[in-house]
């Protein structure tokens, strides 16, 4: 005989004592709270209820609740039932967002969007339109691809936008870059790949996933025309942003880009362009993507990142036909499936114009940010200037000659802003040599407080000894 | 000195030639819908702002649109603007997701729950509840271990409903089982780990992401009582289905719950315990989490993908302290970020009460399927019976001794039905010996389906010679 029941609701197992039923609930509420196993907050069903599921009648269930408030293990709210109470319960809740969280305070580090701008009620309508029109079948398990209309949606605005020789077919959806280039480089390694050139100067989350899959980064290095592709040495592949260097803000020039995909032709390597940031260039017609030159040897990436906010967690890539089942096989391997109701979303938002739209609104704030920038730079700094292309969300504030860039870093943290210097974002054993400079991530802070992040970063830089 | 132009919205390059801007465009539109830069559907500007923004007359633009159109490269829709023409370019769309979407007709595979039944409207309105209400800060990278609420709001509902030692600390967030699997065996290679026990039938998917990760799968054998916790090896891990063994359906027995703790104490291994299906079970309380036991040495997972959908692209843990730091450094290493909106949708949608709404509708649901599944087989299938909990979303349909489950299956496909076979999901390598019996997973099918799917299967099984 089964001697124990349940409450539904609440899964408490009860054992049946010499009390009955409503003896055992209470001490099985009473133990359950004092153990933790219900926790502060959790709302109890209503005695009605409870009466009609356990056959107990419904006096006794509210003399037990009423026992239980008494004893300050529960907490009756007028109109909204009964809880457990905060204070008897171990706290569950002292996990902080500290770690990895923006800082309260103020922000100009690079390859930040300004997170304020996001278009909120675009893309709830997005959210909104995708989950109640999406067919049965396609809440199901993800093709390992993505979905095809948002693949198809992809390339044809890669191509009109970036020039990108895409097709459905080659366009795959991660759920960011990392993933995709974590993804790219585990398939580059399963098939016998080991190095793969990196800017010596670039993002060290990117070289940490690069190692982790197996490749060793080896570093090429970057002048005012980009990497110096003519030093590329014995490499598998190669990752550049190509369009606008991060963060020395150059393109790589004309001839580079000729060369890169000369050397992929010649090596069958394979070229990785990271185009972070392309649809934004504020004083001509962007550069288109160098993938539309050899697109049989470019990987092609792209992001929702900077164009709409990290949060949406999705990236795309335009993949050369012989690596697309390789990724494929990766993706299965790492459990790295696609959430289809999110890329749902965002093919109704491209589809309702609502992505071109942003595309155009964060553009025209983000070049009135740079020449606001480029004006009190001219203004307030004399010997400092502003290098890099009227490109993207940041670009390289030059320091005079001898000034220490930890020192300007330093400086302003103490005034609470997030300012990185230029040979933080080197690769260790890269023989790096370039003025000193700060690394201006403009697109950071909202809109607010721009000026602001502008003057603490002015005040940062004139409080420390520039030579 | 410039010599080229773009078109804004397009970013066509055109070159300047003798024949002035008008020629330009027409030249530069014919070639880029030619060379497959602008994809069919692509719609042009207005010609009243291109004029506008490129300086040329209105009537020149035009003319070029006109001329385009009557050569087949563009078409003219009234009131809609010009795009260009579906059979001017090369098809982009012919993808299908036809490798990885279910196949049109019937599917009777375990492990896939109702889409049809997808709370559509209350997981919009989460959606938008998510995304008007997150703070800026909200709407940047995310923090790697979910974000704060909703580990919160978890870690209260798996102590409510599954009896899980969870605070928001240990509560971690992932973008799937398949996802969180491979960041844990890839956590446990790190520190030394080599080794795995699996049960003998399982998902391979599960067995090829743990191979991955750098463990060899060890298969435990399974029997009535679950995995034979006795028989296990000299393994540092083991995954384990223990409230409802997938595919055989049955809960891990008492002895072998505390078996595999004390195992897990003794030699410090970890036990996984995938928790999929743990919020259904139909005839009594379920069997609480294993975790509660021993919450230092069992890694509690469990997925919102059979309590709601796989596209919804979620799934949690609740992790010994020593495993978490390990884990969040693969999540680096694999640029697994996560998805701060989706995170902040389900938390809205459990604290508007609808997860616990879906579980209880889901519920009564797949009990009814069960119940008239059992009907149907007493009543048509003489020599064959239901085994397996009344639980989840699967059962085991055993068919008579010398049946072929292979033969069952090829029945069934000819039929449009898909159904496995248990030994389909045997590990190679195994001494599996069990009754011929096939999977019946009743979940899959909508419901206006189901009893249709059945039929199916029933006649698919009569026309197997069954001994």
């Amino acid at each position: 005989m089964d001697r124990t029941w349940a409450i539904p609701g609440l899964d408490l197992h009860l054992e049946l004592g010499a009390g009955g039923r409503a003896a055992a609930l209470e001490h099985g509420l009473r133990s359950a709270i004092t153990e933790g196993r219900l926790a502060a907050g959790t709302r109890l069903p209503a005695s009605r209820t409870l009466a009609a599921d356990l056959g107990i009648a419904r006096n006794s269930i509210a003399d037990v609740y009423a026992q239980l408030t008494a004893e300050g293990w529960l907490e009756a709210r007028v109109g909204a039932g009964t809880w457990v109470s905060r204070r008897a319960a171990e706290p569950t809740t002292q996990a902080t967002d500290a770690a990895t969280a923006p800082r309260p305070g103020l922000d100009l580090r690079g390859g930040i969007p300004d997170a304020s701008s996001f278009p909120r009620r675009a893309w709830a309508a997005a959210a909104r339109y995708a989950v109640l029109n999406a067919p049965a079948a396609g809440l199901g398990y993800a093709p390992d691809r993505g979905t095809v209309a948002l693949r198809a949606s992809l390339a044809e605005y890669l191509g009109r936008v970036r020039g990108v020789a895409a097709t459905a077919d080659r366009t795959i959806v991660t759920r960011g870059f990392g993933e995709l280039l974590s993804l790219t480089c585990r398939a580059l390694a399963s098939e016998g790949a080991r190095r793969i050139a990196v800017e010596e100067v670039g993002h060290e989350a990117h070289r940490e996933i690069v190692r982790a899959a197996g490749l060793a980064p080896v570093p090429v290095r970057v002048d005012t025309g980009g990497a110096v592709i003519e030093e590329l040495g014995d490499v598998d592949a190669v990752l550049l942003t190509a369009a606008h260097q991060f963060p020395v803000g150059v393109p790589l020039s004309p001839s580079r880009r000729r060369a890169v995909v000369e050397w992929a032709e010649r090596t069958g390597g394979l070229v990785i362009e990271d185009d972070y940031d392309g649809e934004f260039r504020y004083d001509r017609r962007a550069v288109g993507a160098l993938q539309a030159l050899a697109p049989r040897h470019v990987l092609y990436a792209g992001t929702a990142s900077k164009s709409l906010a990290p949060a949406v967690g999705l990236a795309w890539a335009v993949v050369p036909e012989r690596l697309l089942a390789p990724i494929s096989a990766q993706r299965r391997l790492t459990g790295a499936t696609s959430d289809v109701l999110n890329q749902r979303t965002l093919e109704r938002f491209i589809a309702a114009h609502d992505y071109d739209r942003n595309v155009r609104r964060l553009r025209a704030e983000y070049r009135a940010r740079r020449l606001a920038l480029e004006a009190r730079v001219a203004d307030d700094l004399p010997g400092c200037r502003i290098t890099g292309l009227a490109a993207g969300l940041h670009c390289l504030l030059e320091l005079p000659p001898a000034t220490s860039e930890m020192q300007v870093t330093e400086a302003a943290e103490r005034l609470g802003l997030r300012f990185d210097g230029l040979a933080s974002f080197r690769l260790a054993g890269s023989e790096w040599r370039h003025p000193p400079a700060m690394v201006v991530g403009y697109g950071a802070p909202p809109s607010h407080r721009f000026d602001e992040a502008i003057d603490v970063a002015i005040r940062a830089i004139r409080s420390v000894d520039t030579g």
